[in-house]
């Protein structure tokens, strides 16, 4: 007998990005720019072998970091980045109650927790258009519904589309159903583009306007992970108007520092929210790996931690330069479009004429002929609509290979143009 | 305003262990006999310190731990933990699908995943009685309901009575609402027990008879944390009766080799299912701390978790022997009954003359005024119905404080005793 799954058991269908993977697999000699991963050269392991070993030999309470720890993190691990996150917005912010931080697994663990404690199947969130794909996943595992907002050109949300989306849902009865909104705000995965803070602002006066709560969830995972400069947009968490709204401000230590970790952390506004994620964390892990925790910690105290980060920062810049200019000058003159992100470990392009990319495209066959792969843009899109963008991640690849896989990559795109010409 | 939760959010309450725990923060004077947490002394600290020194001296391969892993697992721990599995039962269990292997957050993300996809708000699990109490705040928080399964005296599933209760649900037509039948096979939380072959395969039998498949999870959590010999009952795994059931069978390295890395894994019979554990895993946190796994694969590899593992046996059946000495000829001149376990962290005490000692009960109230903290044995069973049990833990205290706090407990006990006479 095969066992009968419930509705969210049957709900679920492969993932995208274990699609990709399989196919990246099954073709090792595939360079890929698909995989979020990070880069492998710089990872800290010295670092973080030094801290092993100051807990290795500081007796008995080196040890306790090998116990297991509590549901919501370690207090002093929470303290630094409640202190972090203050740091941020000195302005506005204030002092963030300690007793809504805690630690996930990953941001990620964060935004799963988000979903399942504010959404039924059948509710909505409001996402960016293009949005982070997996928090998409997200929503068609749990059975919610994911609607665009509309957009301005610098990729901003339009605040007078998002007020008309807003009446339209009123009109229609369906503005209860709408339980958040999601912005990636900082350097965002997939386009590179940090939200405004006007456009953050508004976002926040229409949802004040509201009769009906809708949450706003900010995930700030690429905030530290700008090159040159910090965005210097505020986070909702320190903009008025979000001070009557139930906030989520998620992000991750494990990007900045060692994605094998896996230490997310996320501060919420609302109580009963915070506590509502914290039983349904408690029954999930009961609390994430302290061994992971309290390197994170020891790092953070021991300045490793920004050390690290401030040498990543060059290293993800060179990155992103090496593919850019390998891919400028082919790419613009077969009219390809981007932008030159300030953060972050992604380009995304727009392909011309509205060459579709995506993963059933004769162009998505011609960069696997090649020996390059990407992450479909659709893959980002409610319904997967536009068909005509593509993620190129830099994080794995040496500047090298980064170069090789743009060769290749324009040789597909010169083979689907001069095909276009016959 | 204040957001609005889903059903599932809205159905949170506080967990007993943080309730619990927030008495033992109170109050640290308070020795506790409560917490489920892990000998702290043993932690295998210098080990999981040689370990990373090797990762950080093997160069980028070494630095590949801390990068990001796949959702399922390190292929080569999956490897082991298969092998490791097949060796538990060496006839029977044939070579297990390695892709049904995966590692989870602890032993209880794997349960909490299995819930999640087999049952819809309503459902029912079939659980014995006593069970493992996180087990039971897993289905409250997901809406899902525990029947006790009627207990034969020598502490197994009474299979009759089981067949009795299948009927019953039949009849009455809420027989498709049983999703799931949960057994904590060895040593387990809280009673110690280990279900015999024979009443496993009885109730392998009973389940093969019915027309609609319910799901057999065997939690082996403690499988190896015996004190001398291993418990001789196969799992499900590698019994007849249960090769047309969909099984899933889950452990975890974090008992038996430190708890702060969080490690678990678990094994699947049945293809979808286990494909939908992992889109919904993949959700979660694509994947557990790929630096986590890597450290115990190592240590698996190395011989290390064994050895370690061998001389946890003794650490913890000389702390058993410690706690049970000490509270034995008080007590059991007072009427306390309880069985000498081979195995586990816990002793499961019966009070004389059926003494509640539930959480509002006055014993309760007498431990803590003597100084000593236990979990109530009427969290282990569904609605709480029995209400004279007890869990001590031996795991954390040293030997020398859980003489102490055996000490306290007797006193306790003596003081209500008397007042009984009075």
């Amino acid at each position: 007998m095969k066992a009968k799954l419930s509705e969210l058991g049957s709900r679920q269908s492969p993932s995208d990005i274990t699609r990709l993977m399989a196919i990246a697999l099954e073709r090792p000699d595939i360079l890929s720019l698909a995989a979020g991963f990070t880069d492998n050269a710089s990872l800290p392991m010295e670092d973080v072998g030094a801290i092993v070993d100051e807990f290795a030999s500081s007796g008995v309470d080196g040890k306790s970091v090998l116990q297991y720890g509590s549901n919501k993190g370690r207090e002093r691990l929470r303290e630094i980045l409640a202190r972090r996150t203050e740091n941020f917005d000195t302005i506005g912010i204030g002092k963030l109650d300690r007793s809504r931080f805690f630690v996930s697994n990953g941001s990620q663990q964060s935004l799963y927790l988000a979903i399942q404690t504010l959404c039924d199947p059948g509710d909505i969130v409001l996402v960016e258009e293009p949005t982070y794909f997996v928090f998409l996943e997200i929503l068609s595992g749990l059975g919610v519904k994911p609607i665009g907002m509309p957009m301005t050109s610098n990729g901003d949300v339009d605040a007078t589309g998002l007020a008309r989306l807003l009446e339209e849902a009123k009109k229609g009865g369906w503005l209860a159903r709408i339980k958040a909104l999601y912005l990636v705000s900082y350097f965002a995965n997939p386009t590179g583009h940090c939200v405004s803070q006007e456009s953050k602002q508004s976002i926040g006066e229409l949802l004040n306007q509201l009769d009906t709560p809708i949450a706003v969830i900010e995930d700030a995972a690429y905030r530290e992970l700008y090159y040159k400069i910090s965005d210097n947009s505020k986070s909702c968490l320190a903009l008025d108007s979000f001070k009557e709204l139930p906030v989520l401000y998620t992000s991750t230590l494990t990007k900045p520092y060692a994605s094998g970790l896996k230490v997310g952390y996320a501060y919420c506004s609302d109580r009963e929210w915070t506590d509502a994620m914290m039983s349904v964390k408690g029954q999930q892990d009961f609390g994430t790996a302290n061994f992971a925790q309290a390197i994170v910690e020891r790092a953070l105290e021991k300045g490793d931690f920004d050390r690290h980060l401030d040498s990543l920062r060059s290293v993800y810049e060179e990155k992103m330069r090496a593919l850019h200019d390998s891919l400028f000058e082919p790419l613009s003159s077969m009219g390809w479009e981007w932008s030159v992100p300030s953060g972050g470990l992604y380009l995304w392009l727009k392909s011309p004429h509205g060459l579709v990319t995506d993963a059933e495209s004769q162009f998505h066959a011609a960069c696997l002929e090649a020996g390059v792969f990407y992450v479909p843009g659709d893959l980002c899109y409610p319904e997967g609509r536009i068909k005509d963008r593509i993620r190129l991640s830099f994080g794995v690849l040496s500047c090298d290979l980064l170069k090789v896989a743009a060769e290749r990559f324009v040789q597909a795109a010169r083979a689907m143009t001069e095909s276009a010409r016959v």
